[in-house]
């Protein structure tokens, strides 16, 4: 070994960096509060030691809390949110049984993309960016599982979703609903609307670093999962060992799964927190009423919502029509450049349709609001206009 | 809406919690150096933003040395050493394909139960905790990949390496090495030694949080993965789009595909950053010479180490023959509430047979050897021994 020569070193490795500031306005993730990052700098324990095991339960209280359920079943997956995407799908649907998706933007895009992979009887029901469906369009099939993007980040809509739980429990199909974009910053109720599965992010108006996701399973969903003829396709995302991990299947001891992202729990907590602290009402009031800030200033500035129905709009993620004339890359560029300002393109389906502005939780504020209307305005002062 | 009552707040999520001091002297994750800490605890930036590209690149030239390996296609998985494990295997493998697994402690398990999940034709060569399998052994099967354990923790040993991956390439089998236990502790050249696929975990001897997990791929192993007839069954591992979020695979453009834990990668480029300025090969040296020191002291302890051959035993991971007697548990049991510290039993088949030690990277020092070595003195003094 010693005649081994080591192949080279890393200098590049070794200089300094510094983090950029950066107004993270587009839509995630968002800025992480100072307090935040404190708390995910403590001193790491053992992911098995009691301690962890309180921050867990306490993660799984403020779950309940953020997603208005009292499910035994609620975790966070360590993992972003397309963990639990494929947690969602690999436990509660087996290879040739049926899926509906709703695709109007990305998100349903991936969730049928990943039920296919795990041998799924996929049925899309797609619409356009921004588009949405009607409980009776939703009534016509006959899946094992329904799924729906309540915040719909890449088109800005926010999904109405009252009466679909109903219909899908009068089916014997499971509700799957996510709200990566919206947890926090729209209303969502998932025992009073019958959701059966519901899923979030960390990063969004958590305000907590990526890598983290809570989930929830209620009795129907667990019945469904827990009682297949195939095992899940991923021991990683299985619940029958997650739900061990996080001390929701009833058995006095907690065996090792994997090892949990122990910093990003502790971060996690204290975002669940926070939100607990502010009160659910007033977080959703506040992103409404620093929403309809900024459309006015959007429509001062003469430009146009891509979402017509008010209603509709996802408060956490705004999009705008891209100004005619404009070349979206460049405007955007321009903010980056001269404001340190992320907002974004459209995703998937909506790229070239939409700009987006994010502000969520720590971010939404009519101060960031009027920084970004600021820095739009001066965006398109600047930027040339085409002759088209 | 307003109609609506919320469920319940949550009193208990609001409470103040302190982080306990605590020696993470088990088999990981390991304390975490303020440096480490500090730097996970940066503002974040997007996930799509060029510095993070920069960092991500880092961190690709961190893993390389490491590996000491000139793969381009190296990258970090955002989860455990579960997800490199689940990612490597759901890539290089197509259902009915046969899959050989060492299995000589839990890790092997592991890969045989995910292999198995995913439609492999799995073949287990077995041994117990602590044995390990000659050349000769492994060369008379005829799989598409063979899975063999570098650092199995679970029995503290460290198994050789040499000749096992020309043995591979000489029957078109992939050669996948885990690391997790061992990186940085014990010598491994993946280029050197024909290792096709190897990972490893943050929170060993990197002494990063847990929730990022280096991995590459040699030519070979991308030409057999890049040449699927099916999808592998996960999206989110799925090599064609984590190739390019990682800029691996010659694009010009990294489209999203999901959020990395960006305080995570922000840690493990400094954890890669702290072993290329201190150099591997004082790394491992380092590590020798702290186990070395730890076995004279168990020794004069009168424990049994339970790895014999002196060669084989995992630097990072000392496992000691439970002392006739005595009850693991209370042993442990003890240590931890008398002096913060963890040491932990055996895991999977090693349970009952072991008790283990580790000091790795950051904890690697003789004071906390010695610390260690007076914990495990002081529960041997005043724990009860059995009449058996």
């Amino acid at each position: 070994l010693s005649e081994r020569r080591l192949l080279f070193t890393n200098p590049v490795l070794l200089r300094d960096w510094k983090s950029p500031l950066r107004y993270l306005f587009g839509p995630g993730p968002s800025n992480v509060p100072p307090r935040i990052l404190a708390v995910g700098a403590k001193p790491i324990i053992g992911h098995l030691h009691p301690e962890m095991y309180e921050i867990m339960n306490d993660i799984k209280r403020g779950i309940q809390y953020a997603f208005q359920t009292e499910n035994n079943m609620t975790i966070s997956m360590s993992g972003s949110g397309h963990a639990a995407m494929e947690c969602a799908v690999f436990n509660t649907v087996e290879p040739g049984e049926s899926v509906l998706v709703a695709v109007n933007g990305i998100w349903g895009e991936r969730v049928a993309e990943i039920a296919e992979r795990m041998g799924a009887n996929v049925h899309r029901m797609v619409k356009t960016p921004g588009g949405y469906f009607s409980n009776k369009e939703i009534e016509q099939h006959k899946p094992v599982l329904f799924f729906l993007t309540h915040g719909e980040s890449s088109a800005g809509l926010c999904h109405p979703v009252d009466g679909i739980g109903d219909i899908c429990r009068k089916h014997n199909c499971l509700f799957l609903v996510d709200t990566v974009a919206s947890l926090g910053a729209a209303p969502i109720f998932m025992d009073k609307q019958n959701i059966d599965i519901l899923y979030t992010g960390s990063q969004k108006a958590l305000n907590a670093p990526p890598g983290t996701a809570p989930i929830s399973f209620n009795e129907r969903a667990c019945h469904k999962m827990f009682n297949r003829k195939t095992k899940p396709v991923s021991y990683l995302f299985d619940m029958t060992h997650l739900s061990n991990y996080w001390g929701c299947d009833g058995k006095p001891a907690r065996l090792y799964h994997h090892t949990g992202p122990v910093s990003g729990f502790f971060a996690l907590r204290e975002s669940l927190a926070i939100l607990a602290e502010r009160g659910l009402e007033e977080s959703w009031k506040k992103h409404k009423e620093v929403a309809a800030y900024l459309y006015r200033g959007l429509e001062d500035l003469g430009l146009k919502l891509f979402i017509p129905e008010r209603d509709l709009r996802l408060p956490s993620v705004t999009t705008i029509a891209i100004p005619d004339g404009y070349e979206w890359r460049e405007l955007l560029a321009y903010i980056m450049k001269h404001h340190q300002m992320e907002m974004t393109g459209g995703l998937g389906p909506s790229i070239g349709m939409v700009m987006r502005i994010g502000l969520m939780g720590y971010n939404c504020e009519k101060t960031n609001a009027d920084m970004a209307l600021n820095a739009l305005a001066d965006a398109l002062k600047n930027c040339k206009k085409s002759k088209a």
